[in-house]
């Protein structure tokens, strides 16, 4: 038996399973609003092609409008100034999208404080307890926030001063910059703080960690049926060609 | 040490990798192309929505035009006539998405014979040679096709009688239909083959597969890479509610 076979087994035992982590996509998906100037996406709808007609007797299908960075998706360096000479969604090598989760649950401050920041101390304080991130890690910030996903309004969460909810400080981002993890997933609409397009420098997250060749991966759902460790993260975005992201397909597989 | 963090050592160590079985996602990534008076998808396009100018200035960003069934896609059962009251994408149970690759090599076959089609004594053969397909499988069928992908005219490969791809016949696809896979993947541009909608029923896969809820992947690469069996396949598709389809990722993780 292989470590491949010895998983299959395991899935099959049901000693293992798997976790969709992924939001489900629909014109309802919530979506990045950038103020003006700023120019922002499209939110999801489907266009008829045929339903069991004329256009097509035995089969439905949809052309999809979305955008790039639309609902569960990854960034990649591409999408930000500090890394649009580095890959595209395409040019990721699937051993960066494959690896170790590591959840951070920071979902009791996140309630209390929809502005909570992830910075440098938090970070070293888990290293202290638990030992170094391990390398080619996905660490997932554990929220809390997808438990708005239903409401739109819940989610972005503004008042006049823009949208309010959790992130990481600048110094924060250097920090995961500078670490050996692949990757940093979310449950809220983008990797950065609602307030983040006001520090400096504006949105740090996609300005160090996307600079650093380290990819984002947005609205995750169900990290509360993750451990600590010991789970494997599969992020699967479409290898658009020149993509500067993709909505994507995330798993965890878990110990049952 | 769990099976799970078993596959992430042998990940970290090589002793199993990950092969990308997924097609480059492109405005030229070929499409079927169904005859009048059938409606047809759109291709892949990319429209700018800013670019590091005055619409965002630290980014670059992209909404996205295509259909639920372009380059390396899922099939799901509400795509069909006699699957449209089961499951849509969304609705399609991670365990099924996620199992052993078995690969079925018929790429001399097909190489001699683009109108290669697969049948019940092929299938008997296989299980004569190997032993009953895994339960939970994806069957994979290699024919070598993928190697015309960069090239739409070969990969369609059409004349005054339509297209002439391989694929399997009505009795082959009752045969996959009555075992216990959990999808058929191929590397074609449709599950089914090129001559396929002059059969009975027409295109017989879609009919026999997704009307017994199994499920259908396109346009794979690289399955000359994937041992006979031993891998495990990652079929990633986008939680589109209500989707009849859509794109996908995939991978393989194989022994090194």
């Amino acid at each position: 038996m292989t470590a491949i076979t010895g998983l299959l087994a395991a899935l099959a035992s049901g000693d293992a399973e798997i976790v969709d982590v992924t939001a489900p996509l629909s014109p309802q998906t919530p979506i990045l609003q950038l103020p003006p100037p700023f120019a922002n996406t499209i939110p999801l709808s489907l266009e008829k092609v045929s339903e069991f007609d004329e256009d097509g007797p035995f089969w439905g299908w949809n052309n999809i409008h979305t955008g790039e960075h639309t609902g569960t998706h990854l960034d990649a360096p591409k999408h930000w100034a500090t890394g649009r000479d580095g890959h595209s969604v395409d040019t990721i090598a699937p051993s960066r999208l494959i690896g170790p989760a590591v959840v951070l649950d920071f979902s009791a401050e996140a309630t209390a404080d929809p502005d909570f920041l992830l910075e440098p101390a938090h970070l070293d304080g888990y290293v202290a307890e638990h030992g170094p991130l391990q390398e080619g890690a996905w660490l997932l910030f554990r929220t809390g926030w997808s438990s708005r996903g239903a409401d739109p309004v819940a989610f972005t969460n503004a008042d006049e001063n823009g949208p309010h909810s959790p992130g990481v400080s600048a110094a924060g981002a250097q920090w995961l910059a500078a670490s050996g993890i692949s990757g940093f997933g979310v449950e809220t609409v983008g990797i950065d703080a609602g307030q983040a397009g006001g520090m400096q420098p504006p949105f740090p997250v996609h300005h160090h960690l996307l600079g650093a060749d380290k990819y984002g991966l947005t609205q995750l759902q169900n990290l509360d049926r993750l451990p600590r460790t010991g789970a494997l993260l599969v992020a699967a975005p479409l290898p658009i060609v020149g993509g500067t992201g993709s909505p994507a397909r995330a798993f965890a597989i878990v110990p049952a």
